[in-house]
C-alpha cells in the first residue's frame, strides 16, 4: 500500500476514495477502511469507525470531495443538486455533531461561491479545501501542543482521562499533544491513563496511541487515579473538553471532575487542552451544561461475556460531567494559555484588543 | 430443599455437608454448592467460591464440624492425626487468609482442650463451637449496624464501594448493615453503589444483595461518583476496611480513598465500618501498610470478550489503598463509634478503663 499512515484519516494514492483507521476495531486490530461510496462513508460515521469531533470533521471533508469527483455531469445546476444530496445524508448520520455539519457546510460553500468557474475547478478547489481543513485542524492540535507542553518537563509523569489524542483529531490531538510533541524533541514522560469506564476509551485508544509512539505508558482503573497521585508519581493532569463556558467550568467525559478535585487535594496542577471552539461564550457556566444520560446497558453489560449486574438493578451513565473553574490551574488554547479569572481570560481570547 | 437460605453458608439439615452460595456465578446464577470432601471444600475456598474474610472463617469453622464427624476412628490419637492433616490441607487453601486459619485453629483447640472427653463428645463440642463462631460474627455484624444506623436518617442517600455486606460476612455486613437494618425497621434509603473496578464486587455482588433487599439501588461506574455527590444526592458513605492502623489510616479495597477525597470536597461525611478485630494497633500508620499488586489482566482482559489494551501495555493494579484518617469521619466497630483523634478512640476499644 503506498497511503501514507500518519493520520488516521486520508485520501487514498488515487484520491477517489477516503482511508480510515476503524476504531471500533481497536485495540484488537488495525483495520484501515476504504470508503468509496456515500453509504459506505455513511456508515462510517454512523457506527464510530471515525470518531472525535475533529477527525469526524476532517473525514467528511474527505469525502465531499471523493464523491464530488464521482458526479459525472459538468452542468453545475445538475452537479450540485446530486453533491447537496450526499451533503444531506452524510449529515443526517450523526446530526449533534457539530463537527461533521461545520466540514459539509464548508465544502459546499466552496461549490456555492465558484459556481461560475466550472466544476472541474470546483472539484479541484473542494480537494484544496478539504485538505485545508485537515492542515487547520493539525495546526491547531500542534499550537495547543506547543503551549501545553511549556507547563511541563522531561521526566514528569502526567495523568490522562478518555481520549483527546490524534485518533480524535489528527496528528498530535489535544490532551496527548503536547506528550507526544515532547517526544519528538527527545523528551520522556510517564504517563498514567484513566481507563475510563464505562466505554474504555483510555484503555482502548489512549494506551495504544502513546504505546504505538513509545511513550511509557501505565493504563490504571479510575479508581486508581488517587493512589498512583499519592504515590508522587503525577506532576501534571492533562485532559480535553467538550465545551467550556464562559466561567471556565468546563463540561469533560464523566470523571474529569473527580480527577480534578484529586489533583486539587494532592495540590497537582490540573490542565484543560482545547481549541477556541469549544468556548462556547453563550454559556455563563457549567449549570447551563446538560448532561447526556446514555444506555445502562453500557455499565451492566457491554464488552462484557455476560451481565455483570442483575437484571433489575438501576443504573445512571452520565457521558459527561462538569468540572468547575475553580479546580482547573489553566485552560490551553491554540490561541494561548488561559488562567483564571476564567471571566477575563476567555474573553480575550475572541476579542484580544478590548 | 429444606436448608435455612438465610445466610450464604450454612450446614446441610443432616449435619454432614456444608453448603454455600457460589460467589463466583452471582450475578447470573444463585448456585448453591454442597461440600461433602476435603477436596471440594479446599477448591471452594481456593477458587473464591466463598469469599470475604469473616464468611472464609464460618466456612472453615463448618468444614473442620463435618470432617471431625467422618472420621471412623474413636481412638484419640487416629482421630487427632486425620483432624490435623484435614486442618493443614484447608488452611493451605488461601495461605494470607487470617480468619481461615484463626477458623481453623479455634475448632482445633476444641479437640486438644478435650482430649480426655472423647472423640463422640468431642465432636458435639467441634459443632456447638463452629456454630458459635457464625453467631458472633452475626452478633458483631449487628451491632456495627445497630450504631452504623445511628449516623444516617430515613430517605438518605448514600455512596458505597466494592462490597462489605451479608456475603462477605453472615446476615447484615459491616458498610451494608446499616442499610439492610434500616431497611427491616421500615426505613428507605437510596443507595449509590460504585461498581468498583477491576473486579467488580459493587455490580456483581453489593448491588445483587441490596437488589434482593429491596432497598433502592442505583449501580454506577467508579469515576461517576464525583458527579453523584455534586447533584447532592449523596447524604453519607458507607466502606468497609481491610486493616485500620493505630493512627486510624484505613486500608481498603482500591479506590476507597478517592471517595474519601470526593466526599470531603462535598462535605458529605464518609464512615467505616469494620471489626475491632480490622484494626492493628501494632501497625503506627498507613505507612506501614503494604499493598499488595496484582495481576494487570485483570485490568485489560477479565470478564471481557477480548483484551480491552494493546498486548504489552503495562498496568498498575494495586488491590487497595490507604485512606487518610483525617478524610474519615468515624470508625465504627462493635464496639463503639471512634472518632479523631484515633489514636486515643481506637486505644480505648482495647483497653476502655485506661
Amino acid at each position: 500500500m503506498t497511503e501514507k499512515k500518519v493520520d488516521n484519516v486520508f485520501l487514498n494514492s488515487s484520491e477517489d476514495a477516503v482511508v480510515i483507521l476503524d476504531q471500533t476495531q481497536l485495540p484488537g486490530k488495525e483495520e484501515y477502511l476504504t470508503l468509496s461510496t456515500v453509504e459506505e462513508m455513511y456508515e462510517a460515521i454512523l457506527h464510530l469507525k471515525v470518531r472525535g469531533a475533529p477527525a469526524i470533521g476532517i473525514c467528511a471533508g474527505y469525502c465531499m470531495y471523493c464523491l464530488a469527483k464521482q458526479i459525472k455531469t459538468k452542468d453545475f445546476d445538475g452537479f450540485y443538486r446530486e453533491l447537496s444530496g450526499y451533503r444531506d445524508h452524510l449529515n443526517s448520520s450523526r446530526p449533534t455533531a457539530v463537527n461533521l455539519s461545520w466540514a459539509l457546510k464548508r465544502m459546499d460553500k466552496v461549490a456555492v461561491d465558484n459556481k461560475e468557474r466550472g466544476v472541474d475547478e470546483i472539484v479541484r478547489l473542494m480537494g484544496e479545501e478539504c485538505r485545508k481543513i485537515q492542515e487547520e485542524d493539525i495546526a491547531m492540535c500542534r499550537e495547543i501542543s506547543r503551549l501545553g507542553l511549556t507547563l511541563i518537563k522531561d521526566g514528569d509523569g502526567i495523568l490522562t482521562h478518555c481520549n483527546a489524542g490524534p485518533l480524535a483529531t489528527s496528528r498530535y490531538g489535544t490532551a496527548l499533544g503536547p506528550l507526544l510533541l515532547g517526544k519528538e524533541q527527545g523528551m520522556d514522560f510517564k504517563v498514567f491513563a484513566d481507563e475510563t469506564r464505562p466505554l474504555l476509551q483510555g484503555a482502548r485508544l489512549t494506551s495504544y496511541e502513546l504505546h504505538k509512539a513509545g511513550i511509557d505508558v501505565t493504563l490504571i482503573c479510575d479508581n486508581m487515579a488517587s493512589i498512583v497521585m499519592k504515590n508522587g508519581w503525577v506532576q501534571a493532569c492533562f485532559v480535553g473538553c467538550d465545551r467550556i463556558a464562559a466561567n471556565g467550568d468546563t463540561a469533560n467525559k464523566i470523571g474529569t471532575s473527580g480527577v480534578a478535585i484529586l489533583a486539587k487535594h494532592y495540590g497537582i496542577p490540573f490542565y484543560v487542552l482545547g481549541p477556541t471552539s469549544t468556548v462556547d461564550m453563550s454559556c455563563p457556566d457549567g449549570d447551563h451544561i446538560e448532561i447526556e444520560l446514555r444506555d445502562p446497558e453500557e455499565i451492566k453489560s457491554k464488552f462484557y461475556e455476560k451481565p455483570m449486574a442483575p437484571e433489575g438493578v438501576k443504573c445512571y451513565n452520565p457521558a459527561f460531567d462538569v468540572t468547575d473553574h475553580d479546580l482547573i490551574t489553566a485552560i490551553v488554547t491554540e490561541k494561548g494559555i488561559c488562567r483564571a479569572p476564567y471571566g477575563e481570560s476567555l474573553k480575550k481570547l475572541f476579542d484580544p484588543i478590548s
